[in-house]
């Protein structure tokens, strides 16, 4: 028996991203979005959700590009800061001491101290309330070397991603490994 | 110096979710789902992307309603199971054990073994190519007792839910707790 603790935006986990976008002047920016995921393999496409406040959200609304860059644990402390600071009044690469790189792909900077960066050409928008939707077409990667396998991303023993928790406002480390999808859940398929 | 490594659909971490809907026939469905997140906190939305070829996808399409329910580990394999048989040859409930519950909010089950659901009403569906993305309205979240607190959600530590990396196709446990959120970020604020 379930207990209805009612109506809000409360699910876990949720991804630990940073979105960096150029403002109208041409400084990059970046802000940490937990709302957020991929929402199609072909084209492949992936979502952000952004207030109206936000420095972000004009910037995004001005260039039509973002990437969407991923942090490992060792920058938790960076990511969480680009969350609590606004671009309007500080230089959040300056104060962190992390690097914009220009992608050459789109019109965004992604941060070179992060593993894993899409760059991303903004195909839609959908207000939603106070949040709105900004759907990109991701028009390439860039990858660290050392999070690279044979065949491109290896196992996350390099690259240790983190997640945020809603409600509780706690960031957790992707940690034990499971098994492999499309796999452990054959015995039940065959009965 | 990074690496491109072309476009696709391609990021961590993404969450194990599993969608609940039902059929024209009232018959209860799940599908997993990894790609998805929130997308409003007022009023709260989540989405999720879903193939036209799946049973889900003309459940949600006759039915608007659905339940975003969060798997711990201890039912990662039938998680994984939810992913790989379709509800149109099989009954994914009657093939897993687990149960179907009728949420008293929307018009779509949840499953009752996992800790926490989200009670979804459909309000907007955009489709991106091989994907539909689907925008439901949280109307309500049902939750174990054992993953609450006095205030709502508590720490990760009887509820772990768990991600998984594409590409790669593997699950991680959420583990390791790193911080508060907006709080360990704050010393760079203060320069």
């Amino acid at each position: 028996m379930k207990k209805s603790i009612g109506a809000k935006a409360l699910i876990v986990p949720t991804p630990v991203w940073v979105v960096g976008t150029y403002d109208p002047d041409d400084k990059p920016n970046v802000m940490t979005a937990a709302w957020g995921g991929i929402c199609c393999s072909k084209p492949p496409c992936v979502s952000i959700a952004v207030q109206k406040i936000r420095h972000t959200y004009n910037n995004l609304v001005k260039r039509n590009a973002f990437t969407v860059c991923v942090p490992s644990v060792r920058h938790a402390k960076e990511a969480d800061y680009f969350g609590i600071a606004s671009g309007r009044t500080a230089d959040k690469f300056a104060a962190s001491g992390l690097t914009p790189t220009k992608s050459d792909i789109v019109d965004a900077p992604y941060v070179e101290e992060f593993p894993l960066a899409l760059e991303c050409k903004l195909i839609h928008s959908h207000e939603l309330g106070l949040h709105t939707l900004f759907i990109g077409e991701v028009l390439g990667i860039k990858a660290d070397e050392d999070i690279l396998g044979e065949k491109g991303l290896r196992d996350m023993s390099k690259f240790k991603p983190f997640t945020y928790n809603p409600e509780i406002r706690t960031y957790y480390a992707v940690g034990e490994y499971l098994g492999k999808a499309f796999s452990i859940g054959q015995e039940i398929s065959q009965g």
